[in-house]
């Protein structure tokens, strides 16, 4: 049995990995630390988790963590990077959910987070966790940066048409939708139900931490450089991406079924990644709850533009499953352990 | 591996069944049935389970299901009853989520489901399947009826009261709030999305068809004559069941400590009902997606009259969960078998 | 033109109140104050009253409200009656849309409130702002309490049954359901998205603050003690009240036309109080954004207890609307001025 | 008083016609049609209209109708065209909100609405309703197309652009949100609460009828050809169109202040189409229920790509409250008369 630690078990995506890691076969729950939640029962915050945790909150101290086989953060952005270095020393493995070692470039995450990197040097160290592009450095990797929400959606999108270089990189959108657990657990004014609910709006159009991170994968696997528009939207639904990606072939009589063959060879193998027949158009419900990507493709009226819709439970694929995933090839386990459920319909 | 067959496989009910047997560890899907989507794949209705089921619909028909050890049927009213009879001569169990078996008068199903019964010959034989009350019963039939939605949960939350003879039988009040997949999959105006949400409103306050269900299940309990006034509103979510249970108590002394107790004992040693704390709030999210009943009683300003507050899932503890709580406990199985998993929350 | 200044202007009960005014003929809005958006413009908070208008927020300092000729307060409990000596001195008319001047007693006002009460000597003066009730009290009221929106369902679907003393008013239930923003537009955890979508729950059963509100109005009109069991839920649309009101008949002969001729008779003249034919279930939605109050009676099974279904817009009848409606009788105008739109539907 | 009639008077178009117009101090509705709800009062439709509206519904005949000034159609695409050249001949004005008038080629219309035309001598006598290009060709018409709702947020955002010859018109990417009504009040499955809620999808992606309808306008406009790429997706809300338009930079020296007073100075006197300051992103909800369309330009990270953000509510600006802006002008009244109350927030 794996030991794990959960550091910071108050936010979605906290309960989300106790979900799921609740029946997980090889693993056991060993400590969940809140520093605001000390000795309080976790199913008392979480009341669906009654009957299947019976642990307390606890200091998210050293002593408390090294214990264990594995520590996932999901904290907010900047904490994990406080503790990590001091873990490792331990010999721990640790899966951070933020965004602490997303990026290579120590100035680039500076740039977009607002504040100094407290470890630069494990940035190179961090496997980037998307096991679509990086299984096997996963499998070795003692710290995994667990990838965004909409760059998983996004990237694993455009990824065959990058590596297979039939794209203008140069001039690649991405309209991107998520539900409002995206924005998190935290008490403001812009996530009230009264706010979300009947309501639609783009955000953050200038500039999205996710835009460099997206940019930073799909550089890292064309080799060439990346032009993005990236403009995510908040839509009144509590779980689901749904992205929506444009691009110009640059050979603009490769054909739909050209197209659609590329993405069914691309991901054959690939157990969550699920490429629909040629026209479809996925639901983001078609993945609640669950550790899928579904994607389906399409080229309008036969013009140069692709078009992929690209859907993921940003909960689940976009943050909890996928760092189970992570977990289970860290682990040597088969990588679907403890996944293999079906998402929720209706 | 139980070999299970499903008949009528295209509504909430049938998806929600899917959902849970395909993660059985003793289950076998063997056949599916839809008149109306021969030879389609299911999953091409329900993407949801691609990767999950490969089975096509297929016809109705005898021969069909005679395979099965077990046949679910999540068809309309009035459906299984005329199956059931040549089904059973074949010694194939049944399950039943429709209402065909639920009343032991014959005359009374009649009046409110508007037609002559099939087999009444039949209705003493089935087994109302509430395992709470009949357990031992449930696990030698051949035909169990699953509870109606709001009768679960309104049955579960008078219980222990109604057992102990603690409340006025004659004088019941249940106020239940249920979420629009109760009203199925079919295509009517009044289930329209733009019908339901920001909306709510009671419905079927002169009578609805629950009402003698819940009635027959307290008599049964109590010996008693029932006057209960039930009226059922239509809420703008998806899932879940909310019964505010009101009852006087025939000695007003009894403290809410008491009646905590009583909840407490009476439920104790059962899987899948959850006693909260006296003074909490069940919220029906606490349940999405699992096969849980949580309950908690109030007592307010210490008055005469008991507030139970119970909450289920009504696609699972109150429809396909329950179904396979029945067939665990007709089979031999541990009765939790392939039912715990968490809730999803949010 | 009636000058009018609104203190609190960032809630949505504000909001609310400005949508209203700017479109009624004989308003003209001259200060809205709010401590923590001085000198911001209005529509730069709401964006919905760009180009209806261009006020910004003021200090809620005595010399920007005493040039109105009435003031609104839209604030929490406890600010209207810290402010509203003054401002009666200097002969301006106040309207509190919170809770500072409903009750009566000043000690159950501190109870139920838990501070002292500011200004006690103004209680007896001030007048229930019901106008089904008050109406000629309130033509002639300096200081209006406006009710809350629970009571105004609760009240208005009683009322003609405690009037005319047809009830036992020892025993009555009150289930009521309220959409989201009757809670407020406050930063608080409960109240995300997430948290209210897709749940449904009761809260404040062992006692809230519209229980003594309620029952305060209700001993008035019978002159009886009145035992009231309030149950209110928390349910997942943005706006709506639906009051389920259960009450058992003196005389249980009395027949369903004759409890349905008596609500017609009494609400004959009320311009925005409507009895729908016996048998209807209103729908919330059916008063979206519209001042009305709709409602339908029932006596299930002929059995001996009436059912009452009645439903507001919690921000409209239920606060803002009625508020207006107030001014109006207050100012001589005929009542309904500025209020006879139609509801949003869908 | 302009004597109105309303063909079609069961959908959300048609309710919401009916909302405005009751309110609307130049109107007098004289006749509502239905064939299925015939002597049906339209309040027993519709309970939001009680109170504001006293007809019955009436036979769709000639002679009901040619009584009026005026006959909206709110039909279902193809049934006006069959009724329309009789109606005037008679004399009366039409104002269609389908799609049977709104273009100019008679073989893309029978292509994409797959059948004849019945009155293909009226396609150039028709004006395509959209004040803000064609305000004085509406004033002297006596047929109207009014547009589509997508076609309308989309033609707005892109009009000061393509009017300028700014951007390439050969690469135009729309990328469109709709609420739920859009899809109409049509009992399917795929337009079921629980089909839409919790859910986001992109649907008809290779081709959509607002697709040549949106091109028709923009190539009038600009006078060359238009490539355009138009993904419509549905979203769980009621009301709300949110286009997120996407177009390259003809010189990509151009800055977002420039592209900001392009737009400012386009819709300086326009009534109903708002610019928001440079950067916002505008909410659905900021316009629901009202005639608005509110505008946001961004130029992010000063690449050479536009991207503006365009809401409407697709019932008002997209539908009813536009065809009562297109009577206004053909009527000779002020062109916002009846359109002046405020969104509804929340």
């Amino acid at each position: 049995m794996i030991k794990v630690g959960l550091v910071g078990g108050t936010g979605y995506t906290g309960v989300e990995l106790l979900r799921i890691l609740v029946s997980h076969p090889e693993v056991e729950i060993t400590a969940i630390t809140s520093r605001s939640e000390v000795s309080k029962p976790v199913s008392s915050l979480f009341p669906s988790l009654r009957g299947h945790l019976d642990l307390v909150f606890s200091e998210p101290s050293l002593s408390n963590l090294t214990a264990c086989d594995l520590i996932f953060f999901a904290t907010p952005n900047g904490t994990a990077m406080k503790m990590v270095p001091e873990l490792l020393d331990t010999g721990v493995k640790v899966i951070d959910l933020a965004a602490d070692f997303r990026f290579k470039d120590q100035a680039e995450w500076s740039q977009w987070y607002g504040e100094s990197h407290a470890c630069p040097e494990l940035l190179s160290e961090a496997v980037y966790g998307l096991p679509e592009i990086n299984r096997e450095l996963i499998r070795n990797a003692q710290i995994v940066a667990n990838p965004g929400c909409y760059p998983t959606a996004t990237i694993l999108g455009f990824l065959p048409l990058v590596e297979n270089n039939w794209i203008d990189c140069s001039q690649l959108i991405a309209d991107t939708k998520s539900g409002a657990s995206g924005a998190g657990r935290s008490a403001k004014i812009s996530n009230l139900y009264c706010e979300v609910a009947e309501n639609m709006q783009a955000y953050a159009v200038p500039g999205h931490r996710h835009l460099p991170e997206i940019k930073q994968a799909l550089v890292t696997v064309s080799g060439l450089p990346v032009g993005l528009t990236f403009v995510p939207h908040l839509t009144p639904m509590i779980r689901g991406i749904h992205a929506t990606l444009y691009a110009n072939l640059l050979d603009s009589d490769k054909s739909l079924e050209e197209i659609q063959h590329c993405f069914e060879q691309r991901y054959l193998e690939e157990p969550f990644v699920d490429v629909l027949e040629s026209g479809a158009h996925p639901q983001t419900r078609s993945v609640k709850g669950a550790n899928f990507c579904r994607i389906a493709v399409h080229k309008p009226q036969d013009r140069n533009t692709v078009v992929v819709l690209s859907v993921i439970d940003n909960l689940v694929k976009g943050a909890a499953g996928q760092a189970i995933q992570n977990m289970n090839l860290m682990f040597g386990l088969s990588e679907t352990t403890g996944l293999e459920f079906a998402p929720l319909l209706p």
